[in-house]
């Protein structure tokens, strides 16, 4: 289960927190700093796939790990996000600023055991709600994908179902190759 | 976790399985036989209030626990389901008959620990997908009630938030209401 700290903080106060950026990562949520599970192997091994499958040289968004979005009286961490370029605030030295304060384009989140399912669709709704054009919620002990879309019906995608992924992103990908990555005896598997 | 059975079944074999009805129920996705995990204390307050309260001798629905409806390929076993008295057919006797072949109005499920939300949500857009008009799924662990209608955006309700039942269900209730069911403690919620 998750750990949340007794007493109730505002916003101003969680963001002082010394421990704000020990891993795993705190979150606020409905004036309650909660810490996120500690990823487990197969969590790691889902994100770091996704995370190269995202990141393309060429494309218009970048995707990160871990990266603290703080919008709309919440500050949470997906486990990758992925934001257009032109929302990527630059200093006067040219470099990204370090508080990211929007809803991302594409939010992701992986499943941990015991992690709450409500709790991780409630952000993820917070962020549709605030600007996101699609959320994923993979849980690798049911091999589905939850999408959420705005003001659409929630789908659940398995096996060789074609993942939606955001407009101008091209990029092919079904469940069953997102969760073959877990497959690490087969030839190949770390190849590709 | 949930037990499943090893080998693939037919919906046609899965039917005639001699411990179909044995406690907790069988259900039938995707090829596989699949127990539901045993009701803990909480979830099955959780029901038998909710279904008292959803079962008035005036309405045009029937509220059932734990009715098995097989349809579009799947045989599931929902927490509460609320049927149209049109939709129940009766035999020569005027007695309803045993088999319910459609999708329920709408479908209600309370997780128990360890069981898969995605699992479950998957059951609830099942039943969207086959007629029914509204699906909840409560998260006793979270305080949460999960809503499902076709073609829109899940929502997710907590505290003092209206719930939305059927259009026409005249019954007013909160989320807060339903989860201090679970407070025995306090003076006449038995009373109630």
């Amino acid at each position: 289960m998750a750990t949340v700290l007794t007493q109730k903080l505002t916003l101003e106060e969680f963001l002082k927190l010394p421990n704000l950026e020990e891993s795993p990562a705190w979150e606020y949520v409905g004036g309650n700093a909660i810490q996120k599970p500690m990823p487990k192997v197969r969590h790691s091994i889902l994100q770091k796939r996704l995370l190269a499958k995202l990141d393309s040289p060429k494309s218009n968004y970048l995707a990160l790990p871990e990266l603290r979005c703080t919008f709309g009286g919440r500050s949470i961490v997906l486990d990758i996000v992925v934001v257009s370029w032109d929302k990527i605030q630059l200093n006067e030295f040219g470099e990204p600023e370090d508080n990211f304060t929007q809803a991302p384009d594409w939010s992701i989140e992986i499943l941990s055991p015991d992690q709450n399912t409500n709790r991780v669709i409630d952000n993820l709704l917070h962020c549709l709600h605030h600007g996101s054009q699609l959320g994923w919620l993979i849980d690798p002990d049911d091999y589905s994908i939850l999408i959420l879309t705005p003001q659409q019906e929630i789908q659940i995608c398995r096996d060789s179902q074609q993942l939606q992924v955001l407009k101008d992103i091209n990029l092919q990908l079904t469940s069953e190759e997102v969760f073959n990555w877990l497959k690490l005896r087969e030839i190949g598997a770390n190849l590709e």
